[in-house]
């Protein structure tokens, strides 16, 4: 153990010091490469084990207490973090580099909150459980909790709205009646460790167990594995690389255990030739800012660009290389995005893509790197498909130069399955022709399909899906934001048989428990008592 | 190639030869073990790929054409096999020995029929995909096909009900809007091919494209992983062993492509000590039923009973003897049957478990068994959990003898995940904190939780879930049975951002396409239009 105070780890139902730390960490300022203060644990198979118990052993009993105790925690929580809005964004910007204003303290922090609000109101209004009732044959289902708790993993990008203590994954399982065993990010942990505290103090206001909310700061890979294969567990949740969810991913598969991860996407965008002839000037500043906001670290930044090599095609992409030009180097989240990006560029150029602009990393302290645009023929990309849609995580894009529409086509057919795909055709019918073909192919190969519109933004709206097909996730039939939508990762579908009545939930009791609560009764969605 | 004439595999819109069979096989009669005439292909990784190629190209087709066109096919569908059902029952019968009265012609011809019905319904109505609309937000979402052919794998032990062309996962999948790959059980392929000629027929008659249906007879293990992991299938279905299960899982999981399964079950039956005082006999007389019908061979058999050995167990478990010694031993599906069931025994009575009625197959012509049950203590289970939980499909039971209500729960928590679960109680309330500590435990490791009654007999219900936890199936979210819940297995998540008006699919623009169905328009359920 080092001499100095190293915080402590959130485990089964209080803080304590970790119990066999492998190691210890600190975070690193992005912004000048210097270390800051605060020793965290990186925890062993004990931490994970007693932290896998505790939350079992507590899953009954959030059965017990009901979607009340779990809304009034979520909403005890979010205002919580609101009263410490101004010392979450410090600390964040401090870990992560990102802009206080606007970006961490007034739409990340906001949209955190809203999230634990939206949360807490499906889980108190109940119809996201889809009751159904077959009164003739006494059959009722319902989803309900996974019987053991959900482990989430948060990414690096979104200290806030993806914190594995508060994010967007942590708010659904909680809603969904499951215990959590975050898993934060070790490029952020004072963030993470402000946000487990209020956690934990807004648990011990509710009805919830205190082992309800757990938190780890680090842990090595092998234990990951661990974790997500354990028989106790009833989910788990990934957010970040491919490579290490691929790897969480065949662990928790052999052992039968549901992951949902979000693993990469270069969200491609296609650019109609009518559309570039009508507004060209404008979509490339549009592009440009959705390609670099947050120095390219969104899981929706368009990574590939696609257009045809016409007149307009070409003064385009003039007006794309200037403005990547012009902007000047941005601070990364951390070392190992800097050395994903230069990772990424090598493979690039390797397989016939030419940088246009940006391109370095300027000998500033700290972690940067300058907007950088690669272009490729289409010809090319065609003669190594894999190799060019591989995502590379910073203000990085590719523009693909197609020689015609038949060319994007078949550029479109060889992708792989993205978050967002996206069309930009001529406000009237100059490309619908093109438009119809192209949006045949991308409507499978995306979660969320766009037209005329950046694909980064994520509203946090009923209607939205962040996922799709494998390998942006695990399964195209999931998102990870929108309310009610992102509970059913976290959710068994569960049958009651002739149970008998006061035997059953209150959800699928003949009296309806909150009298609005939407269930669907002998085919029909009703507010009624069966 | 044999002098006799060989059955032609029904790939790329029409019947035609297997392009290079790597053998051909003949189904037996179980009940006498002599070959039946027919002889059919086993197809080799070529036909595969042609039925990939086929179905992959009238995935997009069949978008455009909508739900319309798959309701009247299904329904066209569901008529034809009416007007062959005699000739279905005999064929069934003659591959399967299953009765043709009641089972075949009364009971699982029916209940295919009223399946494809459900499914057509379902797919006319609509209201399944969950049409979502933030209007605010121009942000709109529904589940929809998944962009590329279902691969459906069928069981040997419901030769109609599911049949891979005909049954509950075909039905599912092509109401989702997908086209289907089946591969028949090769027990039955006589049975299959009139489905597939019925199918193709009214495929004609439909507004679907003609490769919408395939059929193989039979693949080799290896051509299986292929077709499950390929790029172009949207997601497969599998009943069946567990060992053939896992591995497609593997490879399915490793691709990245949806695969479910329903691999194995015991399901748990707790007898509690109130309802063998208050109703031994007729529990037994029922458990009875439920364990040999079929000769055992549902999913949902209970193979696992668990009861106190005190004076109402001990003369439960009597008359369970004498149920199980006075009946006749059953004609089996087939020789592996016999197999598994001799295999389950050795492990079983290896384990500590002791053969107190049946446990031989008699030296008579084909396939038989007699009706077994297998008695260990509640302390022989708790020391080899796994090796006495392992499902011995046939008319084979295990009894377990628990000392007390605590080693009943104990048992209780050792138990894996299972399609089904029940607890049989005192009819008052003599029994009800035992059943509330067993049904806190077993609800969250089963799919349906019954009270008083025995699994086997699977309604069609909206409210029905036939999954369950891994290794059940590999999936706790999902079910094989019931609409509209049994579409979701075959669907993708997908939302439309800022997408022109004309461009959104019928269920998401303004107008409602059908006037009745149900679509969440900001957070509330209406038939209205936006």
């Amino acid at each position: 153990m080092p001499n100095e105070k190293t915080h402590d780890v959130l485990i089964g139902g209080g803080w304590r010091p970790a119990r066999n730390p492998v190691a210890f960490f600190r975070a690193a300022d992005p912004s000048t490469g210097d270390e800051i203060e605060g020793l965290y644990p990186v925890s062993d198979s004990s931490d994970i084990e007693e932290a896998l118990t505790a939350a079992s052993a507590v899953a009954p009993a959030m059965v017990r207490t009901g979607p009340e105790a779990a809304a009034d925690f979520l909403e005890a929580y979010a205002a919580a973090i609101e009263t410490r809005a101004d010392e979450l964004a410090a600390a964040a910007h401090r870990e992560t580099g990102l802009p206080v204003e606007p970006r961490l303290r007034s739409v990340e922090l906001p949209r955190t909150v809203f999230q634990l609000h939206r949360a807490a109101h499906t889980a108190r209004d109940r119809s996201w459980c889809r009751a159904t009732i077959d009164s003739q044959a006494n059959l009722r289902s319902k989803y309900g909790p996974l019987g053991g708790p959900v482990a989430v993993f948060g990414p690096n990008n979104f200290p806030f709205a993806y914190n594995a203590a508060a994010g967007t994954d942590f708010a659904a399982a909680l809603a969904a009646g499951n215990p959590v065993i975050a898993k934060a990010h070790p490029c952020h942990p004072a963030t993470s460790r402000m946000f487990a505290e209020m956690a934990f103090a807004a648990l011990k206001k509710s009805g919830l167990p205190a082992a309800a909310v757990q938190m780890l700061y680090h842990m090595r890979p092998e234990d990951g594995l661990g974790l997500v294969s354990d028989r106790r567990l009833g989910a788990s949740a990934f957010t970040g690389s491919r490579p290490g969810g691929l790897k969480l991913k065949e662990a928790a598969d052999t052992a039968g255990r549901p992951i949902y991860l979000e693993m990469s996407s270069v969200n491609p965008v296609f650019l109609l030739p009518g559309a570039l002839r009508e507004r060209g000037d404008r979509i490339a500043a549009e592009l440009f800012g959705s390609c670099t906001a947050g120095a390219g670290q969104f899981c929706t930044k368009p990574g590939l660009i696609v257009l045809v090599r016409d007149q307009a095609g070409r003064a385009f992409l003039e007006s794309m290389k200037m403005e990547f030009k012009a902007a000047p180097a941005q601070v990364l989240l951390g070392k190992s995005v800097l050395e994903g990006i230069r990772a990424g560029l090598a493979a690039m150029t390797g397989a016939g893509a030419e940088i246009a602009a940006g391109g370095n990393a300027p000998a500033r302290p700290g972690f940067r790197f300058e907007s950088t645009l690669l272009i490729a023929s289409g010809g090319a990309f065609l003669g190594r498909p894999q190799a060019l849609q591989q995502e590379a995580f910073g203000p990085v894009s590719l523009a693909v130069l197609a020689e015609d529409a038949g060319q994007m086509r078949n550029i479109a057919a060889t992708l792989d399955g993205n978050l967002t795909a996206a069309v930009f055709s001529h406000s009237g019918d100059g490309d619908e022709g093109l438009y119809e073909e192209l949006a045949s192919i991308l409507r499978t190969k995306c979660g969320r399909f766009l037209n005329d519109k950046v694909p980064t933004g994520v509203a946090v709206s009923p209607a939205m899906v962040h996922g799709g097909p494998f390998p942006a996730t695990g399964h195209p039939g999931f998102t990870a934001v929108g309310f009610p939508a992102a509970l059913f990762r976290f959710a068994a579908l569960h049958s009651y048989d002739h149970v008998r009545p006061h035997r059953l939930p209150p959800e699928l009791q003949d009296r309806n428990p909150t009298g609005t609560m939407w269930r669907w009764i002998d085919g029909e969605p009703t507010q009624r008592d069966v």
